[in-house]
């Protein structure tokens, strides 16, 4: 047993060590490293609870589309040895802070956009398929944007794809099966939000339900602004539901590549978005960029680039509004999975890419499909190859003499050619026209990108943050957290 | 002009605010989520300059090799719908920061492993082969291990490759080009560095130079150990070279799929590595997960997956150290590029993994490789496919139904068989046996795993962070900055 002599000695050596801490801690900074240490110190304590949350969702967004856009904005030079190698100036890479996240669903280890945005709306695993409920489909779970709409915030969801598709629908309906699309367009009316941005509702084309979704919006208060003009007319405070005149024939936007000049972009929906939610209670916006994942799963490298980098551009609107407000903004960004299976490599290009080849396409995959499916039957290969060239530069040795086509890849184009003449969708196309995936197959290649598949992998996505509260994003967590942060740093759950 | 009166007025109201600040820092956590704010606080304010430097290098490593481990590890239940799904417990996941960083050389947009080693150990861009020295090589650049050593700390360098291969020679040697082995491995000699441990020197076999390696390093006073007993002797404090009595041709660790049990694994290098350095001024270690790589060049999905598990034990031994030193250790994870452009995802699987098949694989292609061109020129296709059966588990449907060969499967392996038979290379088989790399391709393809190249791809790597000064690696930056950082937080630049 101790004496009290001894006792008292040990806090006497406690107290010397107390006081040494302390002089430690509260000593003024001296050096550089020191400064930058205290800063990030003063982020933290400083983290107060975001007014503003912006969620930036990339579908089919991985490592790999994010680095092919940013080499794709440095294109020049890759060919030949030199110092000008580098990757563009993205917003994207303006993010302190990084994490990755897994994403697989509760029953498919590689999700599907419906489980992924569950999880990554609510932060429940789910089901393929399932929106906003529970894995066996017997309860509905809440989502982020109902949580900062109970608790005061106004609520926006932009999306690249239909306003009824699984990502911005599990931010805002609960139902058993992504395809019931009137289904879900229904519960945009009875959400309260305050703002719909980008694609119409599928699910309104033809309306099988119970009346049409346009007249239920603006019953529920909703302006509707489908043109530049419109949506510059309507007021702050307004609730507005946006989407461009002309659309794809699933209601989403047109390619970024394809994009007249007369629609709306996806940054402009956004940039509206921010003006049309800014109010004193603060606002939740989610901005999803869906169509890269749909150009990723027909291997169309340059369409999903284009879109990414139109992405980044509406992911500037956000960090412009947070440059004006610091102090009560958070940012998150992340993908819901790869999809494609994309490389930047290529078996047949070794080491090498040529990143310039892919400004030779100009147009959409599924721009370039429609005009094959628009060919009598009697179009010649030879009429067809000059459509390629035109569109894709292949043939066009005078750009570069890599684009030359060699036997094989005629032959390749002969085989598809043949195949999407007939109409046939042959084994290997994924469902895809034979003849445009085949072009956008040997481009890619060319350009020493490769693909390993047409759906969506496994690996895991990133996740990057910027503002109040930030740091809670970093590190290497499920996709299901990244909902739990955000509920968290913005004292989302009222309980 | 302010008046005296207005001046003492602003000082009440800065101190009231200044003694606010106190009073809000300085109260005691009242709730959950501010204890964990305040533990990351106490976190930075520690942010003491770590004694102790652990550096994991997964060459070929980036998220799809990590998390096809993670599921690899967590194999059951993944072809039935299941709330089992979900990733192993890897000391991976186990690090709280996380990053991401781009990897392009100076002259080449997909990087090699010495100029990728040279950016990560030294903080400079250079040129592809260039070993720890500028782009056009005229001059040598300091790296991390050397500015370690120079301030005092004891240092070691571990690799399951060639103690000369790429990555760890940019640790201690400056050479022009990569395949200088005897010049590389004449320079550990002379590094004044601490130990050694994992591959022989490729460079000594046969020696070509100015005397064998081995006694130049006995004559700078390196204990040689090439046994478990061996390395046991070794006392701390003692400089050591430590290596496996067997190697493979190159003189690297034998995969781990492949090791006989009196061979050192790269964890017991690691683990001794710790015992050896351990000392008051402190140690930096670098270990390299180097044959990850060279699996993932032959598209070898299986072999990748155990020398990725191998890795992650191996950083369990620094966790471990770090869980007992937590306020003087810092470890950085990351790695030097993607190879192969692994996917988890394959066109012909969609969806689905089969992750249950990768464990019909009992040897590495390499081994197996062995086998083939052991074979008699008249062995008989059936015969092959014997072997196939029972090392890769292919045609045998008792185990699961989809292990059965299709015709067209078959005829591959035929094709690539005759290839093999006659020693032919073929175009398609990226200089590997034909016939091995169609098996491990279509077992990868039955578990739903593709590849896009026998080379690195341009992706970026992951990079994670655990210890003093963490929050520093956190966010999106280029493999040049992760040496800088562990400079600043190391302070290892003595000027």
């Amino acid at each position: 047993m101790k004496t009290f002599k001894e006792i008292k000695k040990l806090l006497h050596v406690a107290t010397f060590f107390t006081l040494m801490v302390c002089a430690v801690v509260l000593t003024p900074s001296c050096s550089d490293d020191e400064t930058v240490v205290e800063e990030k110190v003063n982020e933290i304590t400083k983290y107060k609870t975001p007014k503003y949350i912006f969620y930036f969702i990339g579908d089919g967004m991985a490592n790999p589309q994010i680095n092919l856009a940013e080499a794709a904005l440095n294109n020049t030079g890759f060919r030949l040895k030199s110092s000008s190698i580098g990757v563009g100036d993205m917003n994207i890479s303006k993010f302190e802070v990084a994490g990755m996240a897994t994403t697989y669903a509760q029953d498919r280890y590689i999700t599907g956009s419906a489980a992924a945005a569950t999880a990554l709306a609510t932060g429940e695993k789910t089901t393929i398929n399932t929106i906003s409920k529970n894995g066996d489909r017997t309860r509905n779970i809440e989502t982020l944007a109902e949580m900062a709409r109970d608790k005061g915030m106004r609520v926006g969801i932009v999306s690249s794809v239909s306003i009824d598709h699984a990502t911005p629908a599990c931010f805002y309906a609960h139902v058993n099966e992504r395809k019931e699309y009137y289904n879900i367009a229904s519960q945009m009316a009875s959400s309260k939000f305050d703002y719909f941005g980008g694609g119409y509702a599928k699910g309104n084309f033809p309306s099988k339900g119970d009346g049409d979704i346009l007249e239920k919006m603006k019953g529920a208060g909703y302006a509707i602004a489908t043109t530049r003009e419109e949506l510059a007319a309507v007021k702050s405070g307004n609730k507005c539901w946006a989407y461009n005149h002309k659309t794809d024939r699933d209601g989403a936007l047109l390619y970024e590549i394809d994009r007249p000049a007369d629609c709306l972009s996806l940054t402009e929906f956004t940039k509206k978005g921010i003006e049309l939610l800014d109010n004193e209670n603060g606002f939740f916006l989610m901005v999803e960029a869906g169509k890269v994942d749909w150009a990723c799963h027909a291997n169309d490298a340059v369409s999903a680039t284009h879109n990414m980098i139109e992405f980044d551009n509406a992911i500037g609107e956000a960090i412009a509004f947070y440059n004006a407000h610091p102090e009560e903004t958070l940012i998150v960004l992340t993908g819901d999975h790869e999809c494609g299976g994309l490389s930047i490599g290529f078996a047949g290009t070794g080491y090498e890419n040529m990143f310039d080849l892919l400004k030779c396409q100009k147009l959409s995959y599924e721009a370039f499909t429609y005009k094959v499916k628009s060919w009598q039957p009697n179009t010649s290969f030879e009429n067809a190859l000059d459509s390629v060239e035109l569109y894709f530069g292949l043939r066009n040795t005078t750009i570069d003499e890599t684009l030359a086509l060699s036997s094989s890849e005629t032959q390749r184009l002969k085989t598809a050619f043949d195949l999407s003449m007939t109409d046939e969708k042959g084994d290997i196309y994924g469902g895809y026209d034979p003849f445009t995936l085949t072009i956008t197959h040997i481009l890619n290649n060319k350009a020493g990108l490769a693909w390993t598949s047409f759906k969506h992998t496994g690996v895991p996505v990133p996740v990057m943050a910027m503002g109040q509260g930030q740091y809670e994003f970093s590190g290497y967590y499920d996709n299901t957290d990244i909902a739990k942060k955000i509920m968290k740093v913005g004292a989302l759950k009222v309980d």
